[in-house]
This record gives structure tokens, C-alpha cells and sequence, in this order.
């Protein structure tokens, strides 16, 4: 992302934990500071991007973070995939300096990020979207407004929800007629045109050799991880449990994914629920 | 179906328990006979459709049912959507005299049956398939030869056992959208164009006023039968147990729609399950 | 239970697919026949104890089957754990050759079977379970009338259903426990005086170390396998389908043990939940 | 518990957002402050009972809170039913002040708090469960000490979520059973006295009539509130989450205790869960 910024000629300020993240950045002309605070200091569209809810609480409200010294009529753009409440929080915390706090939340993974491919879903008020809009255009070919602050976050959850419940049925269908006697590209051929369409199978099927170039057929390798869906059903689970939301087949589904990762699946592609559910030991 | 057979120029002999069933067949030129070994005695292409597993015994090998009378070198085509065990046992006993069996359970509804754009999912020998296909043909218009006798069967019912959690997923993820603050028709924009797209989102939305012509925006009237899904996902379970398949999100899938099916919601479309989880009382 | 017939004094006409199986019942003093037929011409009170359904419908209804011969006035009671729609029909067929037909699965084991010590739960009429009770009374120390036929196999099934529950329930509990950092026994000793007690806890714990004797502490060898509570969770569902039962979790446990069978758990005791929820791999 | 103190010959000090629930303290003795902090100077054995996990933040951490004004060498015992990491990281803010914190959540429900007969589930360093202990004793009459800060919890959360997974399967097992034609005091008896049986079954079983005294014998009233199950199987699934414990049936059931509370059982004893499965409309 921030080389593709780079490119289209905006200057960056980065900062990193691991020093071999920000090399590359460095190289291409990026100037590398010691702290969120110092990039807050120095810019004021700030762009954060973080494995989870307590690493944004730290970089943002935490010691040497952005809020410390942030510039007022910043505006924060976080990509993070987080708890909808922790956005909201930050947001409340960035309009009392002044600034202002977005949660665009990605789809697309590592090759869309290279590619500037990536879809944001943007939670903020119109007139922030329309700012951040302008700096991620360039990082991402599809950015959707979703509504106040959260919204990003509530948008990309309930995909992936919905994602990890389409690819355990699809794993689950695709298993069931294989043992009935059916050939699985038959199978998928039949799903694939008829109402139990869906990406999981047209697209990402779970089932070796059914499509080519997809993790199932590299042996799980590469895709999305089963640690990362994992993490995105539990964060649907915790929004679920603070609005009081029904999802029992989502509820299911972070169990399932869970079992994959104590199982040693963790560190494959989340299609490998077939695996798991297929393979007899 | 039997109409557009006879516009089609074929003749038909017909049966049916209930005369008002067959009185517009009589009307269009149909011969109608008195029991199912009447047909048999009277056409060598023999077509069936039947509420269950247990009818189609009763019909091909009770009393006055097919085989009692069936012609050597006679082809059946089955249906109706039932167990695969059961479409493999009338297979058999229609060898012992002489004659094919195929299952071929359908998709498309009753809109469909009448406009003759059916989908017909046919097991059986490819050189008996290819006899059915010719009848078949005027009334359908996919008519997909899915592998030996029973796998017809088998497709239908995966495809409706992924169909299935697909609608709850969809329902669940819906729900918990609206519940975090998303406008449904955002939400539904997003996931249709990301990896939660699926039939059950993008053509059949759950949510009223997502999309026009849908029964969710018509009361859940029409459609597909919560009771109707209810069976069949009882039939995926059954398919499951015979073959120790494990299915965790089917079998979830049928205890949620059995219990729409006690909660009163049997007769609405089977999108009503959004319904069920978002309603509070 | 032929062995502890003989030897309270009474002829036993046996016969089994096994001869090793009736050997040490010939040893003994029975008389072997070759067939379910020659047993019922020798023999008007007939007890049967077979692995499932279709073994009881063939051995009653089949070829050289117990009501091919069967003398009027015969009463059988079958000890078998099946489908309660299975009992029911075959005390029809039974009825119709002027026979009775009991329902009477057991509960206890091998070691109980040994010892006469089995638990009974019968279905019949009350005249013919007062005949019944009197031979069953020298193989079983509780032998229990429950209603109609069909109803021991309810009583037997819905116990199991239970069991299953609460037996994934306390490995759960134990687990999770176990994680926050409680010693097992201690959790384990507070269960057992608090609203969570039950059979599966106090008296058959899945924690190894937590109770001598149990199969949890002996590596999950004996005791009752997995394969045969996976077997009586589903005979629950298929009763749960017939009669539109709701049975979320009855439901759940089917699945989760049918997972334990296919990851090489079948030939354990049905403890060893706890063993595949609570190992990493 | 505050009056069994006072009878006890206790000095008692005491805070409550609600006069009216101080009033009756007062009335026995006790002295009325106007914040936790307020108690704190006044005492150095302090008991805080409290909703949730926020309110325990709140009245310890917050302004006007009790670590505002603790004294060194002060213990508080908290028996409010919250996240055991919640515990953990106040004992530690505790520590700082040089105060100890042990958790200690109770069961028994309102009418065990008026007779002094509740039981502690206690975590915390043993000397300090010493001192609590000599306290506690006067209010309930089982203290057990679990193990270090947070155990206490933990048990609590483990003995409940088995509690609502046993309460849901005797509900199961009861409706199936009835529906397959048992008397549903014959099917308690035989659970009673097998492997099935268990405290849901034998103590407070769900099914009205099967036993007096109970909440289903009285429409469901009194007992322990649905609302309340559903927040501690909330709280199993934070802990699941936080351990990544495999909790399937736990996972299931707050589900399950959740769409009571979306259906109207919010109010009633959690064993109205079989009202709710059995119930047709």
C-alpha cells in the first residue's frame, strides 16, 4: 500500500515495529520515523494497518501513539479488521483532539495489495469518506462508503461470516455427493447453476482438482488462512454477543475453524475444511 | 409437465389419487387410467413424481403399482426427491423385470414446470439417460446426466443441503449487519460483489425490500416451502448417516428449519427464516 | 444371558450366524439349532439380541425367519437398541401370527450381562411384560415396564441422547477449565456437589487421573465404545425426524461423535471426547 | 449477605447505587456511605457483588472508585459473576496499592443469600482465601478455594455452562421421549437411576409435574432466570475465546438460551427452555 502510494507521488512517513517492514518503503523514497506518534507529528492523513482490537487501542491511545500528537483536522484512515466498538471508541477519542478516525477495513489479501486491487469498506461521515476516498483510490479499485464509523468494520465481518458458513457448506456438500457416488466436477457443475451457487464453490472450490489455480489444488497452500478466518468468525461472535444478534450457524462455524486450527490446520488455506471434514484417519 | 408432453405431440396416459389432478390433463387429450399398473400395462415410458420415499415404494411396488404390470424394456423416470437408497432399491427390483429405472428430481418449482424450463438431475445408465433426455427435453430445459442410478438424487439434495445453510447464513449475516447499523441494501451490495456472494444473496435476498419480485418482499408468500426445505434437508441427513459423512452445518441447517416448521412458519418461503432470527417477541 | 438362563434352570434352544459365538452356550447345556426358524418351532418365549435394525427385521421377518414357524402364544422379546418404528412393526407381524413381540433393550454392558446384573426397559403390553419379566428377571436386576412397544427403545435412546450431551458437556467443561488454569479434580470435585452433577462427571469422569477404574484413566480402553454411542445418536435423530422432535444438541452430539469415528476414535470408550477436544496436533 | 454480617457481629460499611437498597441495611446498622471509595477508607475487608464485567471495572478502577482510597493490607473479596481476566487484571491494579482482590462468585441464588447458605467458588493466594474465608463463612456455608485469582470464576463459568448444555439435553431427551409415547415421570425415573441422570434431571427437572417445588411445576416462574444462563454461557465463550478451548455444545447453547431471550423466556427459569422446544404454534 505504501509503495503504491509512493508511486502516485504522494510523499509517506511510515513507521513499523520490524525494521525489514519498512526496508522496502524506505528505499523507495518513504521517510521512516520511531513511533506512531512521530508519523502523527509529520502527516495528516494517517493510514494504520494492524493484526487486532488491542494493537490499534495501543497505537492509537497508547504511549508515544498517534492521538499524543496528532495534528488537529487529521484524518485517520485504519484498515485493521477489528471489533466494530473498538473503532467507534478510537473515533470518539480522535474528535476529542480534533481529528478524525475511519475504519476501512480490506478484502483482497497480500496480491491485491500489490496490485492496488484492494476493496475498502469505509465507516465515517460522508464528507471524511470523500478525503480518505481520494488517498485510497489509489490503493484500491473498489471503495465503498458504508456509513458512520463501525459500519466498515460490521460490513467486512458479516462477509466473512457468511464466508466461512458458505465454504463449510460447500465443503460439506461436495463431500456428501462424493461419498453418494457423485463426480465432484459434476457436483460442481450442477451447484454452480443451480441456487446453491456461490463463490466458495464457483470460484475458491474446496475440492482438489475441481478448479485450477486455487489453494485446493496447490495442497491448501497460500489464499486465506484457516488462523485468519478464525479470527474474523470470533470477531463476528463477539459483535453478535453485544447486540444480542442470533447466528447459530455462524456460531458453528468459528467452532469448526477453531477445531482446524488445534488440529494443525492453522497455517493452511480456510478451504481445507474439506480436508478436514473428508480425510478418515 | 404432462401438458407440455402432450403439446409437444406426445400421448399420455395419466393416474393420479386425486381426479382434480388429472382433469385438465383428460381435458388436453390425456387418457386416464385407474392405477399406476394400468399405465404400466398401457406405456413403455413411464413418468413419476411423488410427495416421498414411501409413495415411490408403494407406487412402483405395491399393489396395483408399476412393476405389478410393466412392460419388458420399459423406462421410468422418477421425480420425486427421496432417499437415493430407495431410488437404487426400485432400480433393482425394475431389472429383475426387464426394465430401467432413473431418478431425475427437478429444480425450478412450479413456475418453472409449467413454463417447461424445469432442471432435471437424471441417474441412471448413460443409454437409458439418453432415452429419458429425448422425453425429457420438453419438459425442462437442463436436463444433466449426473452418473449411475441414485446420483440425481444425491445432486438435488446437495445442492438444496448447501441452499439451505446458505439462506441461514445469509439471514444470520443480514441480520447481524442491520443489528451493528448497516443499511441492508449496502450490506447486500457489498456481499454480492465480495466472497459472501451467493444465490441465496444476490437472487433470492432474505431481507424485505433488498430486492423486487422476491418473497421476502412479498410477505415470504410463494416461493419454497420452509416445510419443503425441511424434508429435504431430513433426506441430507439421511444420506449423511447411510455414508457416515460428517455434516455439522447441515445438520444444524434441518433442527433451524424443523423448528420454523413448530414456530409456525411451514407454509411461508423458506427466506422466512430471516424472519425467525430477527424477530424479537 | 443364555448361560445365566441355563443356569437358574431353564432349556435354551440357541442359535447364532457364529458358532463360536454358541459354543460355550452348547458346553453349557443348550440345544443348537441352524436357524431363527428352528428356534421358534423348539422354543414359545424368544429372546433376540442383535447389532441393528435390519438385523431384526431379517431375523423376524426374513428367510428361515422366527415368524416363519413362530406357534401361537409365542411371546419374544427383542433386545436389540434400534429404531422404535422397527419394534413396532415387527410386534404387528408378530400380532398377525397370533405372537407377542416386546421391545427390551439393555443397559449395563458386557460385564453386566455376565452377571445378571442388566437394566431391562421394556415396551408390551402389561400381561406380556409380566411373562417377560420372569425370565428377564434371572439376566437383569432392574427389569422396568415403560409403556406400549416401542417405548424401551424411547427410554433406552433418549438416556443415550442424554449421556452423549452430558458427556460432551463435562469434557467441555473440563477442558475449558483446565485452560483457566483449574486442577481437574477440584473443578471436577465442585461439579459434583453444584448444579452441573451428573453420571458423566461424578461417576465416569473423561479427565484421566480425575477417577480410578474408568476407562478415561486406562488410555479410554472398555467401557462403551464410541462407534456405539455414535450408532444409538443416530437411531435418536431418526426418531427425532420421525416424530418432528427438536433435538439442537442430540443433533450436535450425532456429529461430533461421528467426527471422533472418523479421526480414529471409534474403537474407544466414548470418554475419549475429551481426549479429541482437549489434544493439539 | 450484608444482614448475615450485621447478625454475625460484624461492622458493616456500605454502598449501593440504589437507596433503596441500602435502606434495610441501615435499618439493621450498618453505615451508609455515597461511593466505593468511601468504603474503602472506612474498611479493609471489602465484598462488592455486581452485574458485569464493566461495573466491576468501574466501581474498582473508575472515579470515586475503590483503588482511589484503598488502604494498604486491605482484602476484597468480589463475588460478581464476570471474565476471569477481568479478575486477574484488577487483583493486579490491586497489588500495586498493595491490597489483594479474590474473586469469589457464589451459587445458590437470592434465597441461599438470605439464609447464609450460598457456596464461594474463591480465587486468590491461599493467605489471603485464609482471611475471606473467616468472613465468607458467616454468609454462605461452602467456601471453597480454587486455585490463584481468576479460578473462581472459572469454576463458576464451567459448573454453569455444563448446567445450561444438561439442562438443554434433559429437555431433549424428555420432549423425544414424550412424543415416542413415554410418560414423562416413567422417562425421569429410568435417567434418574442411569447414565443419563443428572442434576437438570433429578433436582429440577424442566417438565411440569415430573417434580414438585420446582420452577416447572410453577409456570416457569422464580429460579434462575434465562437472562442469567444466556450471560454466563456468554461468558464461557469469552473464555473459550480467550483459551481457544473447543466448546461446541457450550457454543450451542448460548445460542440456544439466546433465542429464548429474543422469544420471550427472558424473565423465566432457564428450564422454560423446555417449554420452548415441546411448544407448537
Amino acid at each position: 500500500m505504501a509503495l503504491n502510494l509512493l508511486k502516485s507521488g504522494h510523499k509517506v512517513v511510515a513507521y513499523d515495529v520490524m525494521d525489514s517492514s519498512t526496508e522496502p518503503v524506505a528505499e523507495a523514497g518513504a521517510e521512516i520515523v520511531s513511533s506512531p506518534s512521530e508519523v502523527a507529528k509529520n502527516a495528516k492523513r494517517i493510514i494504520t494497518m494492524l493484526p487486532n482490537s488491542s494493537h490499534v487501542q495501543q497505537v492509537y491511545l497508547g504511549n508515544n501513539g498517534i492521538l499524543e500528537s496528532i495534528q488537529p483536522g487529521s484524518v485517520c484512515i485504519d484498515s485493521s479488521t477489528i471489533d466494530p466498538a473498538v473503532s467507534q471508541d478510537v473515533a470518539k477519542q480522535s474528535e476529542q483532539k480534533s481529528a478524525k478516525y475511519l475504519d476501512a477495513p480490506v478484502s483482497g489479501g497480500v496480491g491485491a495489495a500489490q496490485a492496488g486491487t484492494l476493496t475498502f469498506m469505509v465507516g465515517g461521515e460522508k464528507e471524511d469518506f470523500d478525503i480518505a476516498a481520494k488517498i485510497l483510490d489509489h490503493v484500491g479499485k473498489n471503495v465503498v462508503h458504508c456509513g458512520s464509523v463501525g459500519t466498515g468494520q460490521a460490513a467486512k465481518i458479516c462477509n466473512n461470516m457468511l464466508l466461512g458458513i458458505s465454504m463449510i457448506g460447500v465443503s460439506e456438500a461436495m463431500n456428501l455427493g462424493t461419498k453418494l457416488g457423485l463426480d465432484p466436477k459434476i457436483l460442481a457443475g450442477i451447484i454452480n447453476t443451480s441456487s446453491g451457487r456461490c463463490w466458495s464453490s464457483d470460484t475458491y472450490n474446496p475440492v482438489p482438482g475441481v478448479l485450477p489455480g486455487v489453494p485446493s489444488s496447490n495442497n491448501y497452500q497460500g489464499g486465506f488462512g484457516t488462523a485468519l478466518m478464525t479470527k474474523d468468525l470470533g470477531l463476528a461472535q463477539q459483535a453478535a454477543s453485544a447486540t444480542n444478534s442470533l447466528t447459530p450457524m455462524g456460531s458453528s462455524a468459528l467452532q469448526i475453524y477453531r477445531m482446524l486450527c488445534e488440529k494443525g490446520f492453522d497455517q493452511k488455506d480456510f478451504s481445507s475444511v474439506f480436508q478436514f471434514l473428508s480425510e478418515q484417519q
